[in-house]
């Protein structure tokens, strides 16, 4: 599936203000507006609470417990991009720790989502460069195999191609093809102005099973209440 | 096991004073107070740390990926309940939001505990709506299949009946059953009034060795000391 | 490879200097300076993030779901100490809470590693008794079963032998034989020096592909740049 | 939930007929005869293939590492019953070896299904005396701690009562209420009635689309054919 | 990612002597020939041992613990066809058992690979239809909600196109795009030819070392004999 | 705790006559008769059941995703050897396969344990070359960077020293010291004695219960007996 060994230089990003503007809207509520696809497996983690971000992928294929192709991504790097490395085997070493993130920074990343381990997540977390990961491991990586850059690649199950956008926050990591960007950011929004609404109501009291009419099809599904 | 597509509206609950006073001796001693059963497996983590809650059980039955009978099961909530969930098979998906948590939190929920996955938990964090899951997950569910709600269920390896007292807090979910729960509160009274003499005598050097008399039967065991 | 039912008093501990001072590297540049070797496993986590400490370790052999061994390796304990504890099955339970940390503190030690879980986590982070631990649960163990104090063990798949040095922190545990440590803080505060001067250069916008000279060896492994 | 140090000597099992008839149509079909409830997870695995019972069973509640009250729990089989373990804790350690299947086949038991670990399962292969279990461990146990006999238990996620209906074989095991067995076992009859037909046609090239008449309920839920 | 509620009834296979050809190759060999890619996870196991396929790929994305789309799926098989099935989120739910292999024989499918559950293994292996599967479980699934059928889907982290070649055997599966088989086969024939020789002359006592002249790598990466 | 980079060539081995005649015993009566210590963690299982071997080690420490050392330990095995290979991190990539094997059984080794993956086990189960590994995985490994050959390494949670006695059979893998071996044997011998005497007991319908003598102790815990 992957060509090894190779670096895309011109990629097509989405465009910016699409790819920015669907931070705000976290990536439970991108998921959804989807159609509940593109989502990474929840072994993702971030490795402290609350980032919010959304930016254009640059793609890394990394071999286990080699972390070379990642100071190879960072001149690939253009400022609003997130790093996604996938990697050829499951791997919880600490491929990536705050020298490498002191260079994403300087480059103009947002931040890293690695299905693989990271470390330094103390200065990571002071430096405020979000990072979502499979492991946090002090383990080192060596400089010895070649993977790729800007390939599509699986990170944590889910297709990820270089200029796609992603969206990740407490809740997870998800991938919006670059073609369907501008349509999900309008998805999206239909979906926000509506849960304000719903959300008055139910802070009101007023019972889902009300505000969404699921009485009838509850019925017809055959529930029973017993008293 | 299970009796499903049912809604049973009349639970007896464990008597409020007591299921309420039960939270402030935490999930640990509680356990201790019960002889060491009726704990939830430590799979079930808390979305954010220091809550501690105890309450009555409001049980649901959910088919995996499929969040329906969460809100059958909002309606039968009463103030000072707590939602146990329990799934058919494992799944990580996402049941429950902000949406969920604000209806329920209206209707007098004082948590969530649930054999699956939680997502907006950025924004339960901020309405301090805690819940115990197995995961965190963007990814949505559907409302297709019936469960049940106030039957019997096994949430993360534990029997829960509704009306069964709950106590949650950082480190883990004990269920407490209804018959047992005032013999619970006594027996937890006077765990914690030996605690605080223990932790006295124990911060002033005092060995557990001596304090709970262990050097002759770990000698009868067979305890060698080697120079 | 175990011996059961014995305590070594005597153990010949790390110069506290040289164990004192490994903590201000953390675990990532230890491991590094030792080669990248003495890691234990991921599997460990910090009970609360933030702390960074090192020390001399004194070593205990726990039964599955019986904590009685860490009331006699209280007695071992001297000021400085960390104490490393192994199971020989895997196992989940909450052996250590905190009373037993009233007591390890009073005796002089900084921390506690253990492959096993760990309770009363709220309290420990209120007590600043950092503990980094397989699991968290609420269930309590017996005291029934001999297993020995200071003799080696395996924790999480690193060899410790008592009086070698711990090192811990957000990234995880490693172990430095007591032989290498004055060698290995030497070779820690080297990597160090080099840090400061690496980062600087990075945070200006220089890439790790010209810093470290990696184009040559790359072009050499059959990199290939695609425009 | 549980009680500790309990032997049930009189227990109510399901009809002996309708227990020993149940084998016949595996795990899967009694699965779907009773609504698709009742199974066990599938971390439970036969420890060799092609094993296909069914018994009453006696229930046993294991501490974790302690296999005394298998020993207390052989007294109270009676031919045609099949042992159901639960552990208090997850334990992978090898419970039950050679010695106790003969003592266990002896009393007419015809298999164990534990929520640990099974060890010699060489030898029970040869026995042809089944075991389901989570994990095969050469490690041992101790005999120390009280558990109880024939009291409801949790096994790998189901409710087990004394005297239910245990089905195994390759594909799990499903526990059947003893009240529910004679209504099981009937509409088991009819799935199986009906899935000689199913097959047949099957096999002859018909479609489940046509066979259970698929293609108007996909084309209401939007399904869209694409050439 | 994912186009859901769509099935694609033309696609483009890889040519069959190329497709039926790679199964005698394996997949370790059929790996090394692509360049170390396109490996399934290792979580997929064969149902029974000795198993070993190729053919083209029919794709399905399930929804968790709904089996649906198999029947879709049923339609689009032609003779030499391997269906590959995806599923949104993780589950071990039996999607899969000898009704739908009945069909799927029938139908001229050769296996069954999928990211989920599948039952009725006896069955199956009496029928040697083989299945790659991540669970063994009894659990039924019900037929309620679209996927999609002959999308791209990632199936245990590889990504496979309909029409792709996929070969599987004890050591795993592994997917070979369409427009690589060719290549590959060739590749892979080569292998083979060297194979043979080497395996003559390790079996006569020559070692690695000198047959593949690694004595004087090792050396320069400072390789030391200490006697 | 590693030494990186070096061989031993001289090793002191357990006496032959020893470790070839603990295969014999199994790994369940061994590590019985060490006193429950030495065995390497479940997840490591037999490529096919029924092989039962003993010998003595030749270590390997290798690295995640690199199986240049295993071509190097080749070198060192003499006829009764075992290979034991751990990795200095988790890794499920096939490191192993029908050529190694080949090299290995020409050297007179008998069996590999390795705490990591394994591939072409059809062919390794046509030569009957045993293999104890933690996965099955097609995923090939490179040849970049050193580990060490026949220093100690912890295998599986397990300490292996160069020359210690390696058991291991369907139940698992335990490590008998070199230095304990003869009384292991002893001790291993006088279980067998008891064994055979305590099983005919068993099968005549004698109950553990009394030829253990546990009912007193099991009365003196506690244990009630209800009708």
């Amino acid at each position: 599936m992957y060509e090894l060994g190779v670096v895309y230089r011109r990629i097509e990003r989405a465009e910016a203000p699409v790819a920015d503007e669907l931070a705000a809207f976290g990536s439970a509520t991108v998921h959804e507006a989807m159609g509940r696809v593109g989502l990474m497996k929840p072994v993702l983690r971030p490795i402290y609470a609350g980032a919010q971000v959304s930016g254009t992928a640059v793609t890394v294929l990394l071999q286990p417990g080699d972390n070379w192709m990642l100071h190879v991504a960072a001149e690939q790097i253009r400022p609003g991009d997130i790093v996604v490395a996938a990697v050829t085997a499951e791997s919880t070493d600490g491929f990536f720790g705050d020298l490498l993130a002191t260079s994403f920074k300087a480059r103009g990343a947002r931040a890293l989502v690695i299905d693989g381990g990271c470390r330094d997540v103390k200065t990571l977390t002071e430096m405020r460069f979000p990072v979502w990961s499979r492991a946090v491991s002090a383990k080192g990586t060596v400089k010895a195999t070649l993977g790729s850059v800007n390939i599509p690649v699986v990170c944590a199950g889910a297709l990820v191609r270089p200029g796609d956008v992603i969206v990740a926050d407490d809740d997870g990591v998800v991938c919006v093809p670059r073609a369907l960007a501008a349509a999900t950011l309008d998805a999206a929004r239909k979906r926000e102005a509506n849960e304000a609404d719903k959300r008055a109501k139910l802070a009101s009291g007023v019972l889902g099973l009300d505000m969404y009419k699921m009485r009838e099809p509850l019925a017809a599904a055959g529930l029973r209440y017993i008293d």
